[in-house]
Parts: structure tokens; sequence; C-alpha cells
């Protein structure tokens, strides 16, 4: 068994993707689609938006001066010159002494700088009372409230939402150039692993299920995955598998066999495309990682056991595929802060990042450590997300708060 | 202007949903796309997973007792009668004072019932020296640790998550029986709103985008959506677009032109329909929300204003698609707690939901919250989520630690 020579730290992970410098071409894509893509530049509006002075409220469009000093006992009148249709603008000035009926969204008419609510007034004929004092700008929106031309909507580096896709929407644009997403393959090797579709599983056999949770949770962030098949505990079936697809895949993810020939097997295979940039990396779980580059392409020899792949997918490749896609905050975020409900021992030296079920007690939320030698896929199942202990603890308390990341 | 004669509070909005008492159909699913379906019934295991009795690290097969008292000055030599091979049962026995060797993974020998660690062992030719004593069952999974037969997989009314189907096709199942996803249409309304596509905006006209934000956070949860198109302000317009589609969908989202006349013409129409259970919910952002129900139909009214629109998904829309569709846990769950970095006044009398953005300073994460007139669909761009403030309170506190809702 080969030792695990080169380990690094979760840190020394983190800082070695920034100096990885893979580059991605740029693409230009439909901005209905680009969800999950990286943005390759900055995005400046076009249009100004909302695009005309809105009126916030349903009122009237007035000039801000002529209510001064106005209250219930001592109001204003003012003329009623007309109404304000939604989606045109007026075809007349609003001049001292008049008000024009607006509806919330409508544009205010030239001269107009405010809009009084409708029940600070009362309508009789060809007058409005108005009962209140406004400020300039009251109940309205600028027209270049949301962008101004050249705001940036979205910046370089930028990991695309759907929130952020309204924005270009909204300003009307359509396209937006991005970088070009991994073509990622993936391998499931061992001589105990099967097909999970067999409809007898035979003896001493495992249905290869980690393959299909790294592929969900990889498409959940946009990425196209290839399932390339299961592969013995050979070099030789291994390194087909990876000749045959060399040139169309980008990423490559070796689900691991969890003997100790199947990690061997996996680093003499990937040596022979790769640089082994480390064999081993000191978290928990995960540590027996193997992440190998070659020329633009990334190897991973994932760990076999389910937890441990799991979590790999969220602590070691989420963070690989964004800053390779040139995401400009590619670490992984926690999805806030839990306390959790027992204490949690860990090893110093090592990252920890511990399965957890969020639960509701008394109107509280917390997370409830699920480890122990009680299953492995069940506590997946199970699991919520993960709480995260920093490398030189040595543990953590009950009723700590501690970063939560769901899933 | 009609008023909102028949509002509710957003328990009361819970507590409606729990009663709605619509049903879903049950149908049977492929495991593999089941992801976001609610569970019909309590599916169990119809194999032990992991299936064999496995070693969970790399060393040797033993009987416990016969490692008893073992240190290194003092070993136990037990005779080396075999190695495991991955994916195959031993075709042999273990008797006291033998050791197999086995690999993570592999399965125990009839007779063994732990597993000594490489490092706690040294081979000699025919002969291990063991030099620890183990516990029984130690170092090892039992054949079913994960699931035993008939163990609940997953329970009736849970949401499918990649990872509990993980779980099922650990187990071998490959069908499941779930409800029936919603038919759900999107119709938008007002007389300023043109499809966003259009590449001339046009004077006083807003791109229509709340629809494409609805639509694209409804797939997020596995939903299908057909967007029907931009309606006039106007009552026939609208009841037209409702009247082609009636049998075609289940639940119709009215997203809300801004104007007053807007909301009237909503109401009359949904009121052809359904019973309207109530028009106005004392939340905010999202209180000009429309509630109709019909027989086996849900109308709901959006509200115009972007970040109410957007907001009314999380906590309006989400919860009724869940509970219709049969999850027994269908109220929105926090994704943590964050510390907000400024005041939140409120009204008293209002849940509200506040948008904010998560953001990391001196190794600390905090929510600052986005308000304020400046802005609307650039405030949902620069948003990570909401924090939720409860409505018998006035406000809360920069510093205090709210339930925080990422999106």
């Amino acid at each position: 068994m080969k030792e695990f020579l080169k380990t690094i730290s979760y840190s020394e992970y983190e800082k070695l993707l920034e100096n990885l410098n893979l580059k991605r071409e740029r693409i230009i894509v439909r901005s209905e689609i680009s969800a999950n893509f990286v943005v390759a530049e900055n995005i400046k509006a076009t249009e100004e938006v909302p695009g005309f002075f809105r009126s916030t409220v349903d009122g009237y469009a007035v000039k801000y001066e002529n209510t001064q000093g106005s209250t219930p006992s001592v109001p204003t009148m003012l003329k009623l010159i007309g109404e304000i249709k939604m989606g045109e603008l007026p075809d007349f000035r609003l001049n001292d002494g008049e008000a024009a009926k607006i509806s919330t969204g409508g544009a205010l008419p030239e001269g107009a700088d405010a809009v009084i609510m409708q029940e600070d007034t009362e309508e009789m004929g060809e007058w409005v009372e108005i009962y209140k004092s406004l400020g300039f700008g009251e109940n309205t929106v600028k027209k270049d409230e949301d962008y101004a031309l050249d705001d940036i909507i979205v910046g370089k580096g930028d990991v695309l939402s759907a929130s952020k896709i309204q924005a270009l929407l909204s300003s009307g644009i359509y396209e937006i150039p991005v970088f070009k997403k991994l073509r990622i393959a993936v391998i499931s090797t061992g001589d105990e692993i099967i097909d999970y579709k067999v409809s007898k599983r035979g003896k001493g056999k495992i249905r290869d299920t980690n393959s299909y949770l790294i592929s969900e949770y990889l498409r959940k962030i946009g990425e196209e995955v290839t399932f390339l098949g299961i592969s013995k505990d050979s070099r030789e079936e291994l390194k087909s598998f990876v000749e045959k697809s060399i040139n169309d895949f980008d990423l490559f993810l070796i689900s691991g066999g969890s003997s100790m020939g199947a990690r061997d097997i996996t680093v003499d295979v990937l040596s022979d495309y790769s640089e082994i940039l480390f064999h081993g990396i000191r978290v928990y779980p995960g540590k027996p990682l193997i992440f190998g580059k070659g020329d633009d392409k990334v190897f991973v020899g994932l760990p076999g056991h389910p937890v441990s792949s799991f979590v790999s997918i969220f602590t070691i490749v989420y963070p690989l595929i964004f800053s390779w896609e040139g995401a400009k905050d590619f670490k992984i975020k926690p999805s806030g802060y839990l306390k959790i409900d027992k204490n949690i021992s860990k090893k110093v030296g090592r990252e920890s990042f511990v399965l957890v079920k969020k639960y509701e007690k008394n109107g509280e939320f917390f997370a409830n450590p699920l480890f122990g030698e009680s299953g492995l896929i069940s506590l997946i199942a199970e699991a919520s997300g993960f709480v995260r202990i920093s490398e030189n603890r040595e543990g953590a308390y009950a009723g700590e708060e501690l970063w939560y990341y769901e899933f």
C-alpha cells in the first residue's frame, strides 16, 4: 500500500485552487439559460431601469412645493387636470396648482416631482384636497433608480442566478459572455461495485449509488455530467476508461473503490495523465483524496466511503469547478449558523465537516450531528447539511453555534 | 378601488393550507427521476443494506476474543489463512487462532466478528502479530446496519432529494409511489407590462420579468410551469386567458399589474372561478395577495411589485405547492441563523421578510438588510436571501440573530 506521501490541509487546497491557472474559453449564451454560468466580463445597463419616473403608490402626481403646510384641517386645493393611463407617458405637463390622478407604477407627467397617496387626499369634482406635506420625490422611483446607463448589473466572476438574470432581462440584455462549462466525466471503480440497476445484487456486491449522487449534485450547479461506467480494480481497465475519453472531458472524477488496491491503481493511472498534486487531504471526511493536474485537465480520485464521497462534492469538487469556471468567490459558504445539540470531538489538524440533521424545537432550529458507526447511506439520507469545525480545534460543545451548510 | 376586505395573518395562512383539503393523485415514477416529488406511502427496504458483514478498514478479519490482552510488547500470534477478495463472499470459515487479510469494504468470513487495523499488526509470513485488543464488531458494519428488511427508507409525506433517492437505489428500489405534480400556469397582467424579449421597450412600459423569476424558482423545486402570456388590465382579456386553459392547470398564478384597476380586475375574474378565501395578507412584503379556491384548483393573484412578487414565491407559493402535493412538512424553514448588521423597523401585526445580502467579515458571516426606496429589481439581484421578523415585533436590532432563508 502506498503512503499518503503528499497530503495538504484544507486551506492549502483553497490556495492551490487560486493558483491552478486553468483557463476557460469565453462563450456567448442567451441570458434566459445562463443560470449557473460565470460572467466573463462586467455587464453594464444599456437601458435605464425602470426607464421612466414612476409612482410607487395610488394617488395624485403633484409638485411637492404645492403641498407644503397641508393638513386635514388646512388642506391645499389642487386642480385635477387628468388621469394618467398605465403604460403610457402622459401627454400633458403639470403646472403649479395642479394634480393628476396616477396609479402605482404610472409615469409622472413632466413638471410633477412627487405623488400624494390617495388616503391623504379627497377628490371633489375638478379639485383634489391635499392633507399632507410631501418631500421632493416622495412616493416615486427615479427613471434610473434600479439601473442608470452603464451601471454594472453583473460583474466579471459573478455566478449567474435567476435573480441576477432577471436584472439583465429587465434591462433588455438577452445575451451574455460567460465562461464555458466544464465537461465532466464520472467513473466508478471497485471489484465489489455493481450497476445499481441490476435486479439481483449478488453476494458481496454493493450497488454503485455514489456516482448517481455525485452526478445529481453537479447537475444542481448546472454541470453536464457523463457517467462512463464501472471499472474493476484493474490498472488496464481503469486506464482504458480514461484513455477512450481523454479528449472528451476536462474533469475526470474517479469514484473510488474502498479497497487498498483500488487507491493504488487510481494513483497509478492518474500519474500517466497528470501530475499528482496531492494524495490525501487533512479533512474529515474525505482524507483519501487524489488530485492530479494534467494539461488543461484535472483528475480527482474521490473516496469510496459514501459519506466521504458526498461531502467531498461540496468541500472539494464545487470549489474546484467554480474556481476553474472563473468565479471570483469560489469557496463554499455556510447557509447560516446553527447550534449543535451534542458534543463533536475531532482530531486536531483536520478541517471537519460533520453531517447533521436540522430540526425545530420550541420555535428554535438546531443541528443534530449524525455520526458513529451507525450506517452510511442512511446517514446521508437523513442529513440536511453539515457543520464545520476548523482544523486547529479538538471539537465543539453542545450548544455551540457552528457554520451550517445546507445541501 | 375595492377594500382588502378579508385579510389574514401569516400563521392563519399556514393553518388555511393545512385545511385546504385538496387531493393529489398517486402515480408511480422511476426513483432516478423522483427528486422533488412527495412520497405517497412509507417505503420499506426490500434488501438489507449494505447486505453483508463488511470491514470498514484495511487489516485482518479475526475473532475479537482472540485479541484480548494483546499489546505491542505482548502480541497475539494468529495464523494467516487467506486473503479476502473484494466483491466476493469468502468461501472459507475463520476459526479460533486464525486471521484473514481484508480490505476496506471486504466481506468478513463466517466465524470472524471484528477487524484489526493493519497498523496494529505485523504480518510475518504465515502469521500475523496482533498488537491491540478489539471489541466485538470493531471496525465492521453489520449486514443490515444501513437498512434492515422492512426499515422505512422514506416515509409518506417526505419530499424526495437526491440523497434520499440514493438510499432507495442502494436498496434496489427503482420505482416509487408519489403524488402527482401540479400543473401550474403563470399569467402576467398590466397595461404597462410588455414581453421582456421586445427589442425596443417603448415609453412608460416595463419588461415583464416577474413571470420569468416566478417560473425559474418553481422549476427549482421540480415544478412544470407554463407561461400563458400577458393580459392587459381588462376583465375580458384576463378572463379569456383563464377560460381557455381552465382544464389544463391546477394552479393559476396571476402576476399582478401594479395599478389599482389591475387588482380589482383580478378579483373579479377569480371570483368567477373560485371562492376568494382572502384578499390581502398581513405580511411584508406581499400584502396585496389574492387567494381563490375553486374545485380542485387554486388561483393566486401575486403582487406586481418585483420584491413582493419574488418573496411571495417562497412565503406563499412554496408552502401552497408542498402542502397540496402532500408534504408533511410544508412550511418554509430557515437555512440557518445570521446576525443583521443594521436595525430593521417594521409595523406590528405583519410578519416581515426582509431581503438581505450575506457577507463575510473577519471570518464571520452577517446579513446586510436591503431596503429603502433604492430600486427593486437591483435589490433582488443583490440579495442572497431574506431574514424573518415575527408579526408581533416592532423590528430587530443590529447584531440580533434572525432566521435566514437562503434562495
